[in-house]
């Protein structure tokens, strides 16, 4: 029974992850609707501290960061678990590209940047206004405009299994 | 002869690189004779904005994330070079390793993360004090320590090749 729960739950991340991929257009209606996802960008986010970098290999093919307001970062260099309600964690993700420019100076092909932005996604801590998921609220913007609510159901799914770390996938980089 | 050129340079910039993945031990003492190096962590440089991550491939196969002080992210948001007297940039460089409790959710190999911190370098811009280097200095941390100053001198011959961004190879990730 355990293998096969873990075998579901891969394939509920793949699927996710699958979507993820898929280019939706943004359709705040739809978002706001059914579920209480994150539809507005929190302000200031670009601003914010940063918690780690993380590269997506294969199909995905991103690079990016993962930032934190005051709060998140509070709880993150405390080591504290869960993160209590007012974070806000951002993850920037942009595509994992060659730095002609820097490559060639260093003469081979070794530096990797971010490229074009793909998308943001949030994670807002509120116990009350997203109980149904955890106590987080997930946001996921292309372009400045929230996907298409569908795109989002699969958050939770996928984030709640990293039950060590508060179903947030990064650590803090020391 | 910009061919030669071209590849002494490479070279150049290639042995750089190998030397920094060396392990060497800190030798403050040796670091603060010769030549204007940074030979001390900048305070509070864990707090500064987030500039751009960066995947260095091959050997280094390094993960990381470079930082800006007020100073630099004022000027990289404005896009202006060369940057003000001021401005310090970190890179803080981790190995770039497999997230296992992430890819266990995924289902393959597909999250890399920081992993063990290799380094921390440092550009600081003081027109005066690093004349002598296009008006940056250059630090070389391991373990909190700087490197022995040998181990420094091919900083400035390699960035100075970076003549577009005022020798800083990270770009600003919007």
């Amino acid at each position: 029974v355990k293998h096969y729960a873990f075998f579901v739950s891969a394939i509920v991340a793949i699927a996710g992850l699958l979507i993820f991929t898929v280019p939706a257009p943004g359709h705040a209606d739809e978002a706001t609707a059914a579920a209480p996802y994150v539809t507005e960008m929190p302000q200031g986010y670009r601003d914010y501290q940063w918690v780690s970098s993380a590269h997506e290999a294969g199909n995905l093919n991103s690079l990016g960061a993962v930032l934190g307001n005051d709060i998140a970062m509070k709880a993150y260099r405390e080591g504290k678990y869960p993160f209590p309600d007012g974070t806000i964690i951002a993850a920037l993700h942009y595509k994992n590209v060659p730095s002609d420019e820097n490559n060639k100076i260093f003469g081979k092909v070794q530096s990797f940047v971010p490229g074009a932005p793909t998308n943001i996604q949030f994670m807002i801590k509120n116990s009350s206004r997203y109980a149904a998921t955890g106590g987080w609220g997930f946001g996921f913007f292309e372009n400045g405009k929230p996907v298409a609510a569908a795109s989002m159901k699969s958050c939770y799914p996928c984030h709640e299994k990293a039950t060590d770390t508060d179903m947030v996938f990064t650590r803090y980089a020391p």
